[in-house]
């Protein structure tokens, strides 16, 4: 704008066209070559998918990494400019495997019925399931008893995907299955759900809680927790084949698995629940808010604001469903109101030592955030337009 | 594990050591044209440089994100790989632009001062006006005031950097300045450093926030917001010189600025510090926690633990310098109060009622912010290891 004193003759319009027809020609280099290393990507799945092994082999994706890394090093590129681009690569090519078939694990399995299997995780698993050459069949609520006595008849699992509070409900209303059938469920507590179906069914039962949403581009890397049941000699082959769509099995007793899911879930949720109930209260104008936002700022916003296009009834029931969620949120009530007391009090030191003890608590896990966030934040900034 | 009865003649090994040669040679390829783009965007900075131009135009950068998407398309490729993948290279490029020259934006202005120009966020600014041709001298606490009459005597701007609890000092301690010069500081709440700025000298006055710390790849999308102070015709210089090193200049009031501030800075950071006093309260297994947390929960104990990674005083400092940081942060405690009320009631109706007018209240923010947060959890996926 004041820079016109400083403009030497020709002005920068030629060479700048110049230089981005240049940029446009490597940029359609680049897009080939992206679209001929996902192609080679889908032959070593599909490789893979005939031979019975896992798409998602961490030691082997960080060793390819380290010799890109090293790769980036002698070409004078950044090494982690080269490991990010990459890893979005991979992430397209599980994306593509999730429409591959992958080898069935349980050979001479009856036919598997979703119960629930119209809803969003139910589908999720049919096409999966479908991908890894079982029969599918899917019970919806219109079903009537006699419906679903026939379809469960020579059923080699049933699969409850319905939601926290029917769950229950669900699993005791079932008729009769066969004796080999395993029996399994997803829901996000396990205490009551695994009772109920050690209950309704007298054969093998295992309960599983996918630790994301249906809307995930693949099971890669994701986290599925499993609670055995009874007879886990009997679902192993499940776990073999939830491995082979790319996923990490964690297995946890289902104590262990609630009372964590307090914290995971229902305090996380319910206090971004209240912090939206307070930004409305306060009513600043959003806008604003977002103009002036530092990168985490605007992240906390984005990741409270999602929260209210999606269903209340879910997250109600997903907060209620942990037994102990009332107290836990009470603690941290609790414990907030005390520490607001260093705020009032201006009290400097007492605030300082807290947070020592804080950080000895994460240990070496806070300087392993930090260098995290800050990757997703640069990410963060390189998306947001 | 159980595939072997599946297993072909033959065994996967010899197919999959030949594609993976195949990949590698494609990676080679990738790097090298990776290589030349950052070449040829690096000309395009050096182009804008001379000629006075911001290294950041979002119009222009939206204009070829379109035509490559549309690119992608024609090649069967997925839009967004190549939107991701061309946004990593242009953070990279930034980066690389931080190094370059910038024209000089008020070519007759005397030395630049920076008071605390020894600490994080003085150097960036340091090193960002010399890249822009100014001579640039640093003071620092240890400095004599004879030192700093001496190095301020013929500055044409003195920049203040110091901790916020030293800035009204630091500002009411400078010795006369030229009657022209400008006298900025870099504080993140503005009010009481615009009254000392103000009151200090009678020359033109700007205060200036950057909403992002020092560590910052480049200046590139960066927000900085801006507080007119005093002749305002005398400063427009600066903001069209941070404006060419890429940044979005945000005009706000001091009062505006530091009621805002008290969300985003204080509330925020303070509900974190309580959030993590309650963790290490309630002392659960950390590697636990995060082997069964959805991506959501793992990037809240990211942005939780990042916090304890860093220095408190600064945190105390940002926290009780919102001056109405207590009572907003008391009303957040007060409300959170209130809707536990809807948990320990069990009452459904009344959290789906509420829920639903928090969304009212983002509006469309709300799907934006899923939309957003989808894409950033992918992210944040496919960078986990």
């Amino acid at each position: 704008m004041t820079g016109a004193s400083a403009e030497p003759s020709g002005g920068p319009e030629g060479p700048l066209a110049a230089l981005r027809a240049q940029i446009d020609e490597v940029d359609g280099q680049l897009l080939d070559l992206l679209a001929r290393r996902l192609e080679l990507v889908a032959e070593v799945g599909e490789v893979k998918g005939r031979h019975g092994l896992p798409i998602y082999a961490p030691d082997r994706e960080r060793s390819m990494i380290e010799a890109k890394r090293a790769m980036a090093g002698e070409r004078g590129l950044s090494p982690d400019l080269v490991e990010d681009v990459l890893r979005r690569l991979m992430r397209e090519s599980y994306t593509h495997e999730k429409n591959m078939g992958f080898t069935r694990q349980a050979p001479d399995l009856g036919p598997v019925v979703i119960v629930g299997g119209g809803g969003r995780m139910g589908r999720l698993f049919g096409r999966m399931l479908t991908l890894s050459g079982y029969a599918v069949r899917v019970v919806e609520r219109a079903d009537t008893p006699e419906q679903v006595a026939e379809a469960v008849a020579d059923a080699g699992m049933v699969l409850v995907s319905v939601p926290i509070h029917d769950t229950v409900g669900v699993i005791s209303g079932l008729p009769p299955l066969p004796e080999d059938c395993l029996l399994v469920d997803l829901t996000s507590t396990k205490r009551a759900a695994m009772a109920a179906m050690l209950e309704a069914h007298p054969g093998p039962v295992l309960g599983l809680h996918p630790m994301f949403g249906p809307d995930v581009d693949s099971f890669a890397k994701q986290v599925v927790a499993y609670v055995p049941g009874r007879f886990p000699e009997r679902s192993g082959w499940l776990l073999e084949q939830i491995r082979l769509w790319g996923a990490r099995m964690h297995a946890v007793e289902a104590d262990e698995h609630d009372h964590a899911m307090g914290l995971i879930q229902a305090l996380r949720h319910f206090s971004t629940f209240a912090y939206g109930w307070h930004l409305a209260h306060e009513d600043r104008d959003l806008d604003t808010l977002l103009a002036l936002s530092s990168p985490i700022y605007r992240l906390e916003l984005v990741m409270v604001g999602r929260l209210f296009a999606q269903d209340p009834e879910l997250y109600f029931d997903i907060i209620t469903g942990s037994s102990d969620a009332v107290e836990l949120v009470e603690r941290y009530h609790e414990r907030y109101g005390e520490v607001i007391a260093l705020l009032r009090e201006g009290d400097r030191e007492g605030f300082v030592r807290r947070f020592g003890e804080v950080g000895a608590w994460f240990g070496e896990h806070a300087d392993r955030f930090l260098t995290e966030s800050r990757i997703l934040l640069a990410h963060a900034d390189s998306t947001r337009q």
